[in-house]
């Protein structure tokens, strides 16, 4: 007995001192991690101030220029936008204020930072927004033309609600992320276009309005159906425009990524010229396909005119799709005139 | 002539030299905030591999105490609970390996971190969600009572379907909204059950549903409608339980603020009683509501059942009701049984 309860004890006596010594070093360790973070954050704010100050000073000196001698200006603009490179796009642009969230992200997530701070991280946001893409564009393809098959193979040229329900239930899922994914890569330093977003929104509230429209079952379904198949069709080339968009962005970025630059600022002096070919396949195809969205659009406002099929969501639908058109070709023009300009 | 060159050229000197400072000190920033995150990195790296030793010994120390002498192990039982309160509570609580995000951040935001590395702004974030919970729970009562007497006074006791759905859409942004935060909030060190986050989930499907389901209008409209009615009055009832347990919590929030204690751990010891006093009162109501949640499933399940209203819409969103009401029963008790063993 004797010698079991000695060692019972010593072994008590180590686990009470080894608690101890826990209690000490939680204790080390919360006044370490307090000491840490106010030494950074007082450093980090003096970072602040300073990036803050030069970038006041840049745009003062560049307000000047207009009014040195044409080739000394030549010259120190070059400085002066060397400069700046360094300022937003060196690791000093994570002291630089934020651009404040808009009210999309704060609607949905409240008041939390999305910007990483790390240039690396930015980098991966970047890569899984790319690669969510591609997923989703390959669903894009399969999906309505798998539904598409199906009508004209089994379904007899009539579309069950159920499938095409879900079908509208995943866009509205996937435009939700592409919105809240681009917001928070604008949060983050991309100089995504607002359209952009603003074409994600629209296709969102699109997808909630068809939610709600009632998919009509026999007879003369394959009339009355006219507008769900052609909205099927549209999206389905919107697959392959999405596919071979994303091959040309993820290019792009691989080639900034190889050169060391992190953003398309440094870039534009043709060192792109590879990808920047692709441009001009790419677009007669966007051309193409908002071409084909406008005239989705203008078809179910003339089913709805004619009175085949007359709820206000075919309406509210066909004038969405025509301004989307309109906004996706006036911003892919306006994209090729500012790069066309270098 | 002279006089004004002589001047001009002074001053593109001095704006030369301005530029060249400019494009100095905008290295000079570069460098310094690379430094200091490389700093900040390693000294970083360094408390996080002390915070992960500390708690997997705090772990190991733990499981020791139930060979000890009883008497002894209460005393170290109280200085390990102390140790590991400064651990998760306290500053060092950041250096901790954060939770995995849920995959349904995951779906949404993509590999961004959402946790806040500072205290205060884990404080702002829950004080946001819970204005959040405010201004939607007093929508929650306006919406379907105002639908509700506009039926019975204007519309002859037959809802039309666009202001309904618009309510379903409002209900589906709402939960979405309600379902991202809390899962931002549980990254951020809550400890909501995982339960209510279905919940959400469960509530934001059968907003989907619901906009698919087709409002039927007359004749015999208010028994077509019978669903709709039900529902209706079960989310106005929700709205004032809402608003109760919104008070409730946000008082729970403030006591804790007031006592310096950022967590629920601290606090179990009857420091809360004057809250928890509420808890008897919050109780049966909820268990009120969730019967009556319980009911709507069955009663949708019985119109479904007698052959009134057909669609699949109605079944699934009934089992989902009394899905929804066990879940919250069984939950609420559990979380009521935990809080009595103190
Ligand atoms: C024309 C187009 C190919 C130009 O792409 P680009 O060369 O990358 O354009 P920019 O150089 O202006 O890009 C600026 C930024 O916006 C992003 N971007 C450009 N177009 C985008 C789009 N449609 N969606 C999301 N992001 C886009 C780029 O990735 C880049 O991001 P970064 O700053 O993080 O690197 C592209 O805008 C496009 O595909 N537009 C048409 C889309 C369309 O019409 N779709 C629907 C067809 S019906
Ligand atoms: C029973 C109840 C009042 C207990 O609340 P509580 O005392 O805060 O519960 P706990 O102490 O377990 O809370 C733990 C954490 O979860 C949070 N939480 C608890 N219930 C929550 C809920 N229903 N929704 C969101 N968060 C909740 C708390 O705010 C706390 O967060 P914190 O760790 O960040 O401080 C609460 O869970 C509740 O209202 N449940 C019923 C909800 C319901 O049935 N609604 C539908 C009616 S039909």
């Amino acid at each position: 007995g004797m010698g079991v309860e000695e060692d019972n004890s010593n072994s008590s006596n180590s686990i009470e001192e080894e608690i101890g010594k826990a209690l000490e070093e939680a204790k080390e360790l919360h006044e370490a991690a307090g000491s840490l973070m106010n030494k950074s954050a007082t450093e980090e704010q003096s970072l602040r101030h300073r990036a803050q100050s030069l970038d006041s000073s840049l745009r003062r000196l560049r307000s000047l220029l207009p009014h040195l001698d044409p080739k000394l200006a030549d010259k120190l603009e070059e400085d002066l936008h060397r400069a700046r490179c360094l300022l937003t796009d060196g690791d000093a642009a994570s002291f630089l204020p934020a651009k404040p969230h808009g009210r999309f992200l704060r609607m949905f997530l409240g008041p939390i930072n999305v910007r990483a701070s790390r240039k690396d991280i930015q980098l991966k946001v970047k890569e899984e927004y790319n690669s969510y893409r591609d997923r989703t564009a390959l669903l894009f393809l399969l999906f309505p033309s798998t539904l598409l098959i199906l009508r004209s193979w089994i379904w007899d040229g009539c579309l069950p609600a159920f499938p095409v329900q879900l079908y509208q239930a995943w866009l509205l899922l996937l435009y939700t992320g592409l919105a809240l994914r681009e917001n928070i890569l604008r949060a983050n330093g991309s100089d995504i276009r607002p359209w952009w977003i603003y074409h994600h929104y629209c296709a969102l509230v699109m997808a909630l309005v068809s939610l709600t429209w009632e998919i009509k079952g026999q007879p003369n379904c394959s009339q009355k159906q006219r507008g769900v198949q052609l909205f099927l069709q549209w999206a389905m080339m919107q697959g392959v425009a999405m596919l071979l968009q994303n091959r040309y962005q993820r290019q792009r970025l691989y080639t900034r990524i190889a050169l060391g630059k992190a953003k398309r600022m440094d870039v534009v002096w043709g060192e792109t010229a590879g990808v920047d070919g692709q441009l001009w396949v790419l677009c007669p195809i966007l051309f193409i396909l908002q071409g084909f969205e406008a005239y989705v659009g203008l078809l179910l406002l003339r089913t709805a005119l004619d009175g085949v099929v007359s709820e206000w969501q075919v309406i509210f639908c066909g004038i969405l799709l025509v301004l989307m058109a309109v906004g996706n070709f006036v911003n892919t023009v306006q994209t090729l005139m500012v790069k066309s300009r270098f």
